[in-house]
């Protein structure tokens, strides 16, 4: 299994603190020390780091630490490899383009005969199961749709193949098309808000309290995606197995199946 | 304006002593301050590292400057921008999964109506000429091919989009698909190969030599591509407005093109 780490956030927003946490999973206070990943959007533009070693132990990690990226859409992974060995071309995010927009997608768990699933113009270019889900998403995408729909109409879109996915065995994700942060809980995943009035954190990892009113302005809104929570002293809400999240400047639209054949049901989520 | 470096070895090699010179001339030693970026290959792996600032003053850089990270082809850009903001969707190099391999592109040099050119699947994220011009070649390499197509092909192939994109203005470029490195000159590119026997080198843009004996064996064979040259004591070769090296293994191979209508001329090139 691995860990995953989003952000969206209405403002450009440094997630160190978040990454700490994940960071040390990689290998030192989890298992995860097969590789770790992590892509940070300005705009459109995009950029990740890789690193097929653990985080925990990693000088690039601690270089990313010590070094306020702001970004309104985050997409973190660290790795416990089960299928595709470790290297640097099965190192999660992934990253394709399609329609001029560059899209990233990690994802833990593991989904049974993934790879039979048709494949269109996007190939893998390492050997995990999870970039063929991903593929296999994209090409789907492409399919489907001319140009890049309306969000809205990519939200349902994206939760349908999700569903598609979820039927196949574990599959928790992170996507992000730069505009939306779409995250799907197979088995475990959870989330909370930060906004106005801001309180203080401290990690569950390590010995690190930061004040948020110190940090952000009143209007600043922080949603954070993770397997696990990633704090002692905040409120985390699990989602249910199936829920898809979709996230626009930090707002939260969740996105739950209906009973077989009914529609999805679209819900406004205000912080706890 | 814009510098180009690129490399490819038979061996994984650390590109640091030529990157220390490239990333100098970011802003200090030369006045391509508008971002810069590398990319790494391990095997089919790619990884790049980004940033729309200067590299001379950049922590990323110097970060980079003291950490081996060893690679058997290598492509990196600093950027003096002419078309298109400075911006992390404009910064170069740019990629692209195509069959399955991670395609890496730089460019220097104007190309004028290059925006002309008719796209296919393959859409620019940023505004600049150059990332059009990849995205047409890459359209087009698709469109022709049904798969990666052996080595020689490619050549020929990547070599007519080259002559095509040579016409419209300056395309000095590096364009890699994580086997073979090609490199087109448009208007000022040069090149050299280390292999045995090894001897000294001393960067122009600062005082580092290097006694490349100590550093390698007597099988390795590494080739390095810049605009310019990057020190002051070894053999760097020019290349003619058109050519393009195609380099696997730190191999070289010119193609040189024809008179109108005739075939475009291989050679495989000794070291001088």
């Amino acid at each position: 299994m691995c860990e995953l780490l989003g952000m969206s956030a209405n403002v450009p927003t440094d997630i160190r603190f978040s990454f700490a946490a994940l960071a040390r999973r990689g290998g030192e206070t989890g298992p995860h020390a097969d590789g770790w990943g992590i892509s940070f959007y300005e705009g459109r533009g995009q950029r990740s780091f890789h690193e097929p070693e653990p985080s925990a132990r990693s000088e690039l990690a601690k270089f990313l630490r010590n070094t306020a990226i702001k970004s309104r859409i985050v997409v973190a992974h660290v790795r416990k490899a089960n299928r595709g060995r470790v290297s640097l071309e099965n190192t999660h995010p992934f990253t394709r383009e399609l329609w001029g927009r560059a899209w990233t997608f990690a994802h833990n768990g593991q989904l049974k005969g993934v790879k039979r699933l048709p494949l269109g113009a996007f190939t893998p270019v390492g050997s995990t199961d999870s970039e063929h889900a991903f593929c296999w998403m994209m090409g789907r995408l492409q399919a489907r749709f001319r140009g890049l729909p309306a969000p809205a109409v990519l939200d349902r879109a994206v939760a349908g193949l999700c569903a598609e996915l979820h039927a196949l065995g574990v599959f928790n994700m992170l996507l992000t098309d730069s505009r939306t942060l779409y995250a799907h809980c197979g088995k475990r995943l959870c989330y909370l808000t930060r906004q106005a009035p801001f309180g203080t954190a401290t990690l569950i990892d390590e010995d690190w309290r930061v004040d948020f009113a110190q940090e952000t302005t009143e209007r600043d809104v922080v949603t954070v995606v993770a397997t696990q929570a990633l704090t002692r002293d905040e409120c985390w809400t699990d989602l249910a197995r199936g829920d898809v999240l979709s996230l626009r400047d930090g707002v939260i639209r969740l996105i739950r199946p209906g009973a077989r054949g009914a529609a999805a049901r679209v819900t406004e989520v205000a912080a706890c």
